[in-house]
């Protein structure tokens, strides 16, 4: 089996890795389209090759879109215009709505997959791909009816050798759901800091003061806009509804501290506790 | 020597700790009101002996105040009354202004050294305490030109012990400091989980999707009540004034969401991840 991983990041990267260690694959090739990026990834030995993306999708039997989800979203139909009928395309990007959309009525959909592994880290590119990333991770399977029984199985086969558990729900749902668990999570890492960093201009050693408590919860502002931009557009409506929310409870904070409220805060705290019975 | 710890959580319990287990305190005795928490820290060995609060003060060199702040304001002046003339008072908390007011003019004031170890979980109880907490963090010594200079160096060898680095700074400006590197991260994680906990109450399976990304971001909305609440009242004014900065970044966010404004959220995100440069 060859895999044909295109977009050698993160994501990308540390499937190439696995894939192949753990002997899914017994040949992947990548695409990359950055020189520095594509000249790492094969010096690490990511990929046997960085080859072009009409070789890839020439030699590939299953095909992994692993680019941001905007370029995601043309690349997928064209790659189904150019498959053989035994081929599999995959993506794995963070909003499903829109790719699952664009190619809802191609004539090869059954021979698309559609995943996002839920896993990753705030670091990008090919130095960032590592073995194990998805070991013990959930990855979703959105629409998964459109795909033919037996690419469906194939990929759930590969995702089996990567330790992941999978789940099953509609595109629509899922980029519900990741506007609460994901995608929120990163806009307020980035207010976070760039709150702080503000501060910073006049205060140069806030830093020195910084403990655990804020690395951990500043860590995802480290992400990249290559990815995170589109996927903030692609989930607008999802994304706003919660924020909303979100910034209710922010401001249901901000006027309980600003009153003294101390029952009222202190019910706000033993109310946000209970995440402890649900994350570990 | 002998260390009196009232207050026998987190900080109290692995100060408690280390201090006996490194030579610094011949003996350490503890101060616990809660009588399960009492029992578990001496089952444990957090202490030679829980005693009540009045032989704590009479049988200790050092006393370490290590409660909720609130209660610690109340409680410095009052053991200040009862010391003898080389007993030193320090206290913990993770706010200084209120507390140093509180005993400016305390005629024993040069014994009392206010000290901030940044260091923590999201734990709490003497279950949480554990050695090494403090190694390589900062502590902040705030107003400490009001502490006599023999006091001052006792407590900074104590902190020594503990492989804690010295910061000196006044009390206000830690409080400012400190709304920018600890106490925003813990309201921004405290509205994070509140918003996923109202979005579960329709969706049971919302959690499963959940990475470390999320949980990463989440996890200080597992702290304490009774430590956050006097910590948010006490430093209102500061903690207002960084919130309200984060929800202008939030708001700039949001409106550029809305209007898919692609390259001013690209600008922010980049802004965001100068982050990188700082923390590691």
């Amino acid at each position: 089996m060859t895999v044909g991983v295109i977009g050698l990041g993160l994501i990308g990267g540390s499937m190439a890795i696995d894939l192949r260690r753990r002997g899914f694959a017994d040949r992947v090739v990548g695409v990359e389209n950055d020189p520095v990026s594509a000249s790492a990834a094969e010096t690490m030995g990511l990929v046997d090759k960085v080859v072009d993306y009409d070789a890839c999708i020439g030699e590939s039997d299953i095909i992994v879109v692993a680019v941001p989800v905007g370029t995601a979203v043309k690349m997928v139909g064209d790659i189904m215009d150019k498959i053989a009928d035994e081929q599999i395309v995959i993506d794995v990007c963070s909003t499903k709505e829109q790719i699952n959309q664009a190619v809802q009525y191609h004539p090869r959909r059954a021979r698309f997959v559609s995943t996002h592994p839920m896993a990753g880290t705030e670091y990008s590119g090919p130095w960032a791909a590592q073995p194990g990333l998805f070991d013990g991770r959930a990855c979703i399977f959105c629409n998964s009816e459109e795909s033919s029984p037996k690419a469906l199985k194939t990929i759930e086969q590969m995702y089996g050798v990567l330790n992941m558990r999978p789940l099953y729900m509609n595109a629509s749902a899922h980029d519900v759901h990741t506007a609460y668990v994901s995608h929120i999570s990163h806009i307020t890492s980035f207010a976070l800091a760039l709150t702080v960093l503000d501060k910073e201009k006049d205060e140069k050693h806030i830093f020195d003061l910084a403990s655990g408590g804020f690395s951990s919860t500043v860590r995802l502002a480290k992400s990249n806009p290559d990815m995170w931009v589109p996927i903030l557009t692609q989930n607008r409506d999802n994304v706003l509804h919660v924020l909303d929310t979100y910034l209710e409870k922010m401001n249901e904070f901000r006027s309980a501290i600003d009153s003294f409220d101390e029952d009222k805060i202190r019910d706000l705290i033993l109310e946000a506790n209970r995440i402890k019975k649900i994350l570990r």
